[in-house]
């Protein structure tokens, strides 16, 4: 993704080369994210289907339009971001979604272990950035707010049930 | 996807199966063209940049909307959907996009190519669908109409220049 | 309800008379599923009350449009349609459900078992209007796919649970 | 409508069964009023039909409207309520609205001698609810300021002409 | 309008001079109907002016979006389509609307006519598509559906006044 | 609350005087019904999460306007509304709610008690501004409509599970 | 206004008579109120222009949408309501206002008196109907409602300046 | 209207004083409109209720819009403008328009009769206005076309019937 | 267009006929415009066909706009407006548009030349219309500043390319 | 300004020049007086405040919009317009507003003084237009009615205070 | 608020310990801020009355957003947020707000200290947050701008009157 | 800017003047960007008109937008702002930007260019500002990320052409 281009960077190289890293891991982490998760809108089955299956496409809007910034903010900064399916499915931090229809219960625990897994990715990223790029730092701080928010969320649906 | 599964089918079994294939194979063509067209819409450079940026992502638009209704239609006649990365990366009909920075008329070019290709896999699944599901085949035929329009403006932007 | 009357047909009198047939049938059942399921969206008990409330309220407003369109197709072949208290609560194809509140695990079977005996009944009209009338086949063959994806969704929430 | 159910009541026992009579009637009237003006909507014909099919449709939305917070509030009081159509069929105070097409004269007619029974009928249970329970009472106070306005709209077509 | 062109056709070459042939048609009548439409819509008079006023201009607002997919179908399916004023003057098949102030029993008559010729002409084209391509016989029908709803509504208002 | 002021007042000064009493009183149980909801909005844990995270929002809405137009009716009729946060914590009619993470049942077994309490102590202020207030009278009796069916949608879901 | 109609009333002829009057009354001094409230929002000037100006203009609106409700009562219940420039100048409760370029404390001091005197004459109404027409009083009530709201916040704007 | 005033004009004495005597007169015609239509709109009674009586309501509009943008011109050209009742019922160019219920083809002549004699009051205040003020001219030739669409309109009601 | 009609002129007979004649010159161009930019819509092809196809939808949307407003113009001065196919074909300024697939450039320089030729039209009926009736100069004022701006942006397109 | 380019104009060469420079400096007004109005906006204090910053920010709108039109209409006319920030600071017509914090009746008496400049400029042009292009005028005329109705409003302010 | 929780936290325990008492208090300053901001928009009398009623509830909005962003940050890091009336009372950092009417320039007075004080104790909270949480930090960052926008605003209403 | 002034700041003196300084360079440079981007939008010619026109009323709204930001930040920490033309004209940092038509390459390049010079003027300050206000800082660097993410887009449209 770092390879020269016809986009000038405000960066110098080497903070450019660790940003647009960090960036194009951030952009598979979120194209994957709504991939599962709209996969989840579609196969979840349960008493609590509907609310689930609501809640998940909330998740799939805040997904797609912080991917669209990512990859957007790696362009500004001159580097070609890459979300194609092959490069989603080779590189991806999230965990193996089991295929075929899912009981609520393991859909909620499944969505609250990505995320996880997502945030502690992301909060690497972000201190990484704090010497390269302050205002990519300030978008993955915005992406880790909403994920951890989330987070908050398919937790407390989970808590002595 | 066309294993046994909780929701019961209004479709005969012999019927259901041919009706989810095509329903599954559209879906991964689907999210694959959106991925594509979103690779696209970051990816392009070139003096037309801005028109082919913003006309991309209406047919992300169209793209995603639609995968939603067959993702749904395969799931209201008992077959689970699968559009997960992996799923999409290995079945998908949309032809390799290569990454990196691509000049506007390569992108035309290769998007004109793609909906050529998934129009004609698309057909096929119509004549298939009209004697399993009557409902499905009304949707598949949705589909067409807008990836037959499409078709066309691409190609009217290749046309002389 | 395919009496003479002033508005005249753009279908034969065969064809008409089938099709309305079948129009009349489908407004009938359509009218008395959104009566049921206002019943149901009133007497609901249960810790799944409010998904169950609102998600109630869904399948009335569907019912409700599709009421309309169907009882004005008829119009528009010329057959007056029927959708009074008295003929819906004689002619209706859904069976009875108890009144009182109910709670909500009972009435979601309820609703799936009415979406499932609905949706056999429209197939059939489907096929009969094959031969008589593509425009009004057409458009019960989008009444099916909402109420398919409606009983998909109902299903769905009794899975497991 | 009265029996003992999981929802207490704000009220004492006796206050809430002569309320709960009231509302009871209320919705199926309503309920009634709706299918009749829909069934007109469907099947008026004649010079003013564009007009009277409208402005039928503004009756239909006030009928509807008021039916759901006239059941609701039954609910709220503790008592659940029935509108399904044998009820309607069987115990609406609305008279026999005749099938098939109906000059717009007619239609105009009927209407204004349903709307005055309908509002006869409130009028005494707005007096009965003053005893028993003011947020009812209330409540059918804005249904009355309603229905005759309405009145007062499909009279004042019928003056002189 | 089936002349070799730079847009390729999803469909072979018969089929697609078929299928041309029945959108141009459709789309000439098309224009010619919204230009009577509101040829009527400004030089209608009488008692009922504003009612015809009013609903012609729903009939412009269908027949304008009905004339702009039947054309963009023609455009995808390679064939350029002409609605040009002189060639709507000479091959539309809507009967001569005469100019001047008309009266509003006058107009509602034309209407009428107007749109009973121009189903019956349509439904031909159903017929003829269903063979050559079913995306645009879909297309056809609902414009079908949406003549004969309008088709209805204006001999309603013929009727015994 | 009913000291002298720039205010001049509708009402003689006794009936002012009980009329104040009554909004005030009103005024705070609704600030702090508001307080605690957004507390169990926050605070709520349980796999009914979402479902009463966002059910709680609809009452902190309703409780938000309702202390408006009860403080502004205060105002109108002479007497300064006081719903600081001292007076809220000293004079509220709301019963203790725990603080720390709460189990989702328990939250609505806390809100149904409130909501149960409130309307009793507001059915009382509705008796007493019979006589002094009808304006004032009024505007309780739709916060008592509003909490009644609130207390009926909480109560439901406690039903049988 | 209370002249036998083609109106029939909900009511008997006395209570009718004696509703009409209030109402009547009441228009008359709607409008006038607005006519005047209207005369000051264009003739006002002073270091509170701006203010006073948009504050009067939301009297205005009030006024209207009052007067227009009060007016379609009077319909409602069989009396022809009266509120043309004529009957308004002569029998309008609202006192004189002077014409010309009027000083921003001023305006305040002669709505303020306005204001009152509208308000003690429409709460001798609300006693008037309570035994005539309870739905004319809840109307009247709502009309108090906003104008001692009203009062209010004009009487403020008066505190220690 | 034309006294000295706290707004100095943008015009010479002179011309100030035309064009105030014809913002002031236009004022009061169009305030009168709006009395008179609103009178109109509430006491019409005839078959052609609904429609006369919403046509109205359009009228009320645009005298209410125009009568502030005159009004406020007046302003800004230094002359305080007087629209209140006195002044309207004494100085108004609209002919009396009889109380009580109106038959609506008696309306519809009144309305008529009414347009066509403020236009033609309008039209001299143009001319004059020609040589004072181009930017009051402009807005009278607005306040023209707009009551002559109007009378067009209400005049197609009569033709014929 | 100029007969005697049911409509009366605001102008005496010489002039309604000259401003008459210019409308009605007016609207014809107009709808011949509408009908040549959509038929350019649908035909054009090229690198810039995207641009071109929308922009030259907000020339429809305009053309559409005005011809109305011209239209109802003619009427509310009393002389019939025609726009039929027909004379549209027969009596238009808009020259000839060759049918097919038309390259981007062709159709931006066709634009430019009839936007040219219509504008120079419209200015001479402005200066008609001077003496005749100031309301309809200013709304031709009114389409020549559209057409004027139009012209400015599709010669913008021409130039140096 | 006034050069020859690659826009024909509507206009003769010598009415186009002169047109071309009151436009032209019309436009350097406005874009001044947005600046001003928005440093106004900024810097303001006093008890005023709120209003003040409030009132300025719709004349920053409306100085906008019409320094666009005006630009809009030089390029329409085949003049380049210039209003780049050295051009505004040398040939504005606003005269010198001192920077820092300002009190709010300076800025009141500021802005009162700027409008009645900047009118009295617009003024002129308004004639001077009169001959030569009445497109501008009208454009010019609107312009004037809008700052005059402002200069109105902002010396209200002054009155007496 | 600190105490072990069913919701993890993506930040160690010292941190999260620190960071949730930052969160804790700013959320009970802020509900205390609107709870004085309502107190103070219904209180508030004088002549800047509405100026100062509507800048209030302003401050309610941004109060109430950002308390619910805060309490909803800390239980995303697994702290249970606390803002009960009683904690409020007890442990707020905005000073004692006097209760009754309140002159306006009082009011004006009360806010900027309030608004003083709440931005110092937050300023070192940001501070605080620094090396705990780079999340919570650019939420209390957010905070500050708005709180001291408002302070800029209250203040600017003082000066020099 | 940064004088004593009646607005206290929550800044230490030193640290006050500062950020001061980088708020007003800031300022002026989003203020000429948004006076040279509408000047290019006014004056681009070429055959990517259409798409360089629109894409450059999106730069100017963003400046508008961040100026207004910029300046309020600095009036929220007691220093009050700037942007006068003269102030504009003397202190940007934007480059000269030549008058009359120009060409839409040429715009695009000149687009480019100044976008870098401010993006690297803007970098400077956020490292300024890192030590002084965070707040501050915070601002700028959502200034930078929208400067740059249309640097790329401007950018990517030369490539390749």
């Amino acid at each position: 993704m770092a390879e020269k281009g016809p986009i000038t960077s405000p960066l110098a190289d080497a903070e450019r080369d660790i940003t647009a890293k960090s960036l194009q891991a951030t952009l598979v982490d979120l194209v994957d994210l709504h991939l599962v998760a709209k996969q989840a809108h579609w196969n979840v089955v349960g008493s609590d289907f509907r609310s689930v299956h609501l809640h998940l496409d909330e998740l799939v809007s805040s997904a797609r339009e912080f991917a669209d910034s990512v990859a957007e903010r790696a362009a500004a900064i001159g580097a070609a971001p890459d979300a194609r399916a092959g490069t989603v499915a080779e590189s991806s931090g999230v965990p193996e979604f089991e295929s075929g229809w899912r009981q609520d219960r393991d859909v909620i625990e499944a969505i609250v272990e990505i995320l996880g897994r997502l945030i502690r990715r992301l909060r690497a990223r972000i201190d990484e950035t704090d010497k390269t790029d302050l205002v990519t730092q300030d978008l993955l701080i915005s992406v880790a707010a909403k994920l951890e928010e989330a987070h908050w969320m398919w937790q407390a649906k989970l808590s002595g049930s």
